[in-house]
């Protein structure tokens, strides 16, 4: 039987594509991706059937994915970071669910094994160029109100903003979208101090990565895209300097016991 | 310069290992890191000085590493899953402010070279075994008191729960403590349905893997330990069953548009 393998191929870096990513790609004849994700992975995409849809159709790309491993083709289908977070992972399941219920005209989906591959995310593509931003609880939150009510994201930053997690923003931007990032921001600094450490990040662990580490006050939506990685510290997350190098970091605890 | 490594191994399988990880290690001649680690990686480890020292002494591990690094060792401080998340990461920039902060007396820490290798955490593993768990916005709680006073545990619980994040809890339970899940099971329960979907993976993606799926109002400390990661579902996570094959995933909303 044909396999559906949901692949994660994480930041960019090639050298953070793990080996069972690669091996997955590997053994599928089709790949369902954006081009430029295959590009960064190399040859290992070599002499397989690349399937590429627009920006925007998410759901015929999933769609696509399961049709192919239905109709005896070992399938790959790729996204950046986990595909499991903010990504395309959830959106087969969705159908497959669908399909159960009985609300959709596809039992040859019911048939087709599948196997996530998981990878690394952005915050923590982000978290390690800047030393431990991750150190203590945390939480992610997605800015784009396209498939969430605003109600219910504004609701959420209130809360992360009262439990003091450290935030990170995914899809803070985009070509339509520009207001929600300064709109979390306000909300945040009802809980936590304007000197708040944030990191932007961008390209990240790519040749062109940049990052930006500034204040909470300072956060704009002008130093903002749709490819940028949001994240802002804790209360007690700190920004130090040693040298010519920045680190930033949220500490567990151990301050009383050093 | 000699260099220290904070090198993420990932959840256990050797195939989520990055080249990124191995090569780290590769070039450093001293790993401080617990045996069963160096276990799972095998052969990269031959001939590498191995500093093991007991469960819990955390603060004695990073001082070490950095010791090492500032002796002129290439050295590696490794942890499995990410070593920003809950791990080791941020306790060597802590020791590293205390330095800067004049508080400590250990300058030569201040001409150690860091680098930090993100990995795959037992969040990510325990979500890619059972689907897609992580599909939309989640939190991370660690329920250990020991550095963390309960009472900021207990508010964090209330807000993930009001804001409906997915919740991952990491040290759920420990050999002195077992009260915590439960009391964080209530909390829960207060906000979203006793069928919510939670799931519980022990030693993910290893040989002698665990994986179980429950709902919210049966979790009990009696079927968690200190290996269990612990998540649980928002209010629309989704619990489906296609034939032997049980699938939990957390939908971002396409739902409206399929």
């Amino acid at each position: 039987m044909s396999k559906l393998y949901l692949v994660s191929t994480g930041p960019g870096d090639k050298d953070l594509v793990t080996p069972k990513a690669l091996e997955a790609i590997n053994v599928c004849s089709d790949l369902v991706a954006y081009g430029l994700y295959l590009e960064l992975l190399g040859s290992v995409c070599d002499g397989k059937v690349h399937h590429d849809l627009p920006l925007g159709e998410e759901i015929g790309r999933a769609q696509l994915a399961l049709d192919l491993a239905a109709n005896g083709k070992n399938t790959a289908l790729i996204s950046s970071g986990d595909i499991g977070i903010y990504a395309m992972a959830t959106l087969v399941f969705e159908l497959l669910d669908q399909q159960l219920k009985g609300e959709s005209n596809n039992p040859q989906w019911l048939n087709v094994e599948i196997e996530v591959v998981p990878g690394i995310s952005a915050m923590q593509a982000a978290a390690s160029r800047v030393g431990a931003m991750l150190g203590h609880d945390f939480c992610t939150i997605s800015l784009s109100d396209l498939l969430t009510p605003w109600e219910t994201i504004e609701k959420r930053l209130h809360c992360a903003g009262a439990g003091d997690f450290v935030v990170s923003f995914y899809n803070p931007r985009s070509k339509k979208r520009d207001w929600q990032i300064n709109t979390a921001r306000d909300i945040l600094l009802e809980y936590r101090p304007a000197t708040t450490p944030v990191v932007l990040g961008r390209q990240l662990t790519r040749d062109d990565e940049s990052i930006t580490i500034l204040q909470l006050d300072q956060l704009s939506s002008d130093d903002v895209d749709m490819f940028t990685l949001v994240s802002v510290g804790n209360s007690e997350t700190q920004h130090i300097v040693n040298g010519d190098q920045d680190w930033v970091y949220t500490p567990r605890g151990y301050k009383n016991k050093l």
